[in-house]
């Protein structure tokens, strides 16, 4: 393995019990795993032997109780809280990346740029943040908002809060700490810098109290597909999560992506984009596809089309036939990409309700890739090869039996092909997603002024 | 060991590296343990090997950069964020309970339940809040806040803060969850509750996204000794942590606060009172003596004077005579029990500004004793049988080695006394303190509805 061929980076997506709506009740799931830190650290550990770049949450504040009848069918309603159970996973993992989803609607700024750094001085630069503006009604009502922010204001607040966050990560310089004892001083006071961000949305005085991570600042990853998400993400991420159905759509994204960076000064390999993809894996195509459909089985029809309704936005279905072709959405408040995705996919492939919601409750609106490991290796690599992806995130159907299915057949393959790492290359995520470290922002300003 | 008799509570207060203002110079302090887990996993290490009851953290948001020359001659401005440590530090304890300061002036109640319950799903049942509003200006300006809220208005928000904070850890019931893998039934829809909150500071609907959690609700732990603080501890604190300089002090507010108690139908017993004291064990009298003066001759001036401003109010006492009496303090937005704790502290014994920094650098307005086990034990025993305590915070002068004197010498001389566990009660912090489980408030209607 040579360190300058570029290579696949892997991300595992952890959710609960797994990715598919029914993978509780999949005859090896651990069905109270979503609240079990065993469950976690013996996931976390099988991607790490596995070599993944990082493990990932996402994260919603709300029950989305609208419709009991079919949550109480899931195991959706309670977790653990990422930023806590990160903390947690870092002390039974060494070198694995440690991204968490935290939204920029509900938090302060300051205590999000300090819990992050906190993280990553923990797990020895290993951290990574997933902004997100959060797209749901009833995520606001539990923060005192009347109604849900609207796209374009979470997205003006969301920038903001990221250049606050940035800011509050440059304090300190990377060598402000002395900790001379003899001559008592601590810390050097010329390397202690006040933000003193005074915006639209925040006034934030600084600094941090936390000394620079290990990183500089931990990775920053976003998930937006919207076209504010998307500029958001040129100009401030270093990953994007992101749904694609098609390879044609991921390179029409990738494109579009890498070709904002050059205006913000930004390097494309500097941002890796990483779609992504629920893999049923098989010894053979037959077993592949008996596992997947096992899992189909256990969804209960209401659970289905409550999971449409959710992903459409909240818009209730359960009126409309569900044989019958999926109707047209109106424009709601929600997440304007997925609701595009269902779109895009139902009207792709002349789809019902039905056949919407079956194909969805796996993958929700990411690719769906059912087969062997020489099947599913030769996708990836394509996906890679042709620049629809710079890796991926693997969203195991179930767990812990999918990821390690995932672990154990799929990545020796990518292994063989010389595609993807057989040890870690550096100590920090960045390191081992091949991302620069940010310099501090004033010791760049000091040798500009120096030079000038 | 009998659980029957009334026995020493043990908390130890985690402060970097000690409690002392200048222990990061101790020669065998580790002066980057601060921002070391190892060094935190150590210190929990040695506090549940000696069945202290608990490790707590005191927080601030803040760098307290008015003073930079002194600051930077501490190891004060930067460290861990308490949330994100304990929770690493629960993977590495298996008994000793998770006590964590998170300020309700510049926090969502949704985001705080969220968090404490998922450290006590984590831990098994060990965490706790310590509930402050935070009092000083320099906070209060990385929140967008203008000038710092008053005390009285921040008591306001903390108590409706508290009681959204509650009424989520009830969003389920304790036998909610079913996983019933056959029936596809996650949970029972009768057992989830919407809090509906409409308050004046705050709208929450909940419900929290995280299943009731092992001790029902973490520990709350208050450390206000305002009148607004006392009164909100007597209506809501299980644990109160207070400084006290003398046993009459101390028994003065143990009858208060214990007075306070009926009032609210509550129990004596439910609401345990841990003066901090600041004890520096030797063998001898002149050991400990000589450990104290080794550390009081590593304060720099300028570092114990901008310590007695910070903790007066920040006010500024450079323009007094250092050899002469404290000036006639001003009326601040500060903490108002600490300024009457200096108060009191030299008006009793007759202080200059120079005797008071030093007599606080060390205790900072909590109890000092240097002595030896015996003595220590002696004075631990009376403020406890003469009920001005019903145990203590243990302020380890530096650490780790502070905290394994204590441990290894005092801790062996209470438990001949019979004063102190040599084992754990049982597994949840709340079963360690004697503290109830609170029952759910549903479920006690739904029984007082069946009765009625």
């Amino acid at each position: 393995m040579s360190n300058n061929k570029r290579q696949i980076k892997l991300g595992a997506f952890l959710m609960e019990t797994g990715h598919h709506i029914a993978a509780w009740r999949h005859p090896d799931a651990h069905a109270g795993g979503g609240l079990d830190f065993a469950h976690y650290a013996e996931v976390a550990k099988i991607a790490e032997r596995a070599k993944f770049d990082t493990i990932f949450f996402a994260d919603s504040v709300s029950v989305r109780d609208t419709n009991l009848a079919s949550l109480s069918r899931t195991a959706r309603a309670d977790h653990f809280e990422p930023l806590t159970l990160l903390s947690a996973l870092s002390v039974v993992t060494q070198n694995i990346g440690l991204i968490a989803t935290v939204s920029t609607t509900f938090n302060e700024p300051y205590n999000l740029a300090r819990k992050f750094a906190s993280l990553d001085h923990l797990s020895g630069g290993r951290s990574g943040w997933n902004l997100v503006t959060s797209s749901t009604e009833s995520e606001a009502l539990n923060f005192s908002f009347e109604k849900h922010p609207d796209h374009a204001l979470r997205y003006e607040r969301a920038r903001e809060f990221y250049d606050v966050v940035a800011g509050l990560w440059d304090s300190w310089e990377d060598d402000a700490f002395l900790r001379d004892k003899e001559s008592g001083v601590y810390f050097d006071p010329e390397k202690l810098h006040v933000l003193n961000h005074r915006g639209k949305h925040f006034q934030v005085r600084g600094p941090l109290n936390v000394a620079r991570s290990p990183q500089g600042w931990p990775v920053v990853v976003q998930a937006g597909a919207s076209d504010a998400g998307r500029e958001l993400a040129a100009q401030t991420a270093e990953v994007i999560f992101v749904a694609h159905q098609t390879l044609e759509e991921a390179q029409t994204f990738y494109r579009d992506i890498k070709g904002r960076l050059p205006k913000y000064g930004r390097h494309a390999d500097h941002l890796k984009i990483m779609p992504g993809i629920f893999p049923v894996v098989g010894r053979t195509q037959e077993e592949a596809r008996r596992k997947f459909d096992a899992l189909q089985d256990l969804i209960h029809p209401s659970v289905g089309l409550s999971l449409l309704s959710t992903m459409s936005g909240e818009v209730d279905l359960s009126s409309y036939p569900v044989d019958g072709p999926l109707p047209e959405l109106p424009e709601t408040n929600g997440g304007k990409s997925r609701q595009r995705l269902l779109f895009d996919l139902a009207r792709r492939e002349n789809l019902t309700i039905r056949d919407l919601y079956l194909r969805i409750a796996g993958a929700r609106g990411h690719q769906q890739v059912v087969g062997t490991p020489e099947g599913i290796a030769d996708q990836l690599q394509q996906w890679f090869e042709e620049e629809g992806a710079d890796g991926f995130n693997i969203m195991s159907p179930w767990l812990p039996g999918g990821l390690s299915d995932f672990a154990e057949l799929v990545v020796p393959e990518l292994q063989r092909r010389g595609l993807f790492r057989t040890e870690y290359e550096g100590h920090t995520l960045r390191e081992n997603l091949g991302l620069p470290r940010p310099q501090n922002r004033h010791v760049q300003q000091q040798r500009q002024e120096a030079a000038g």
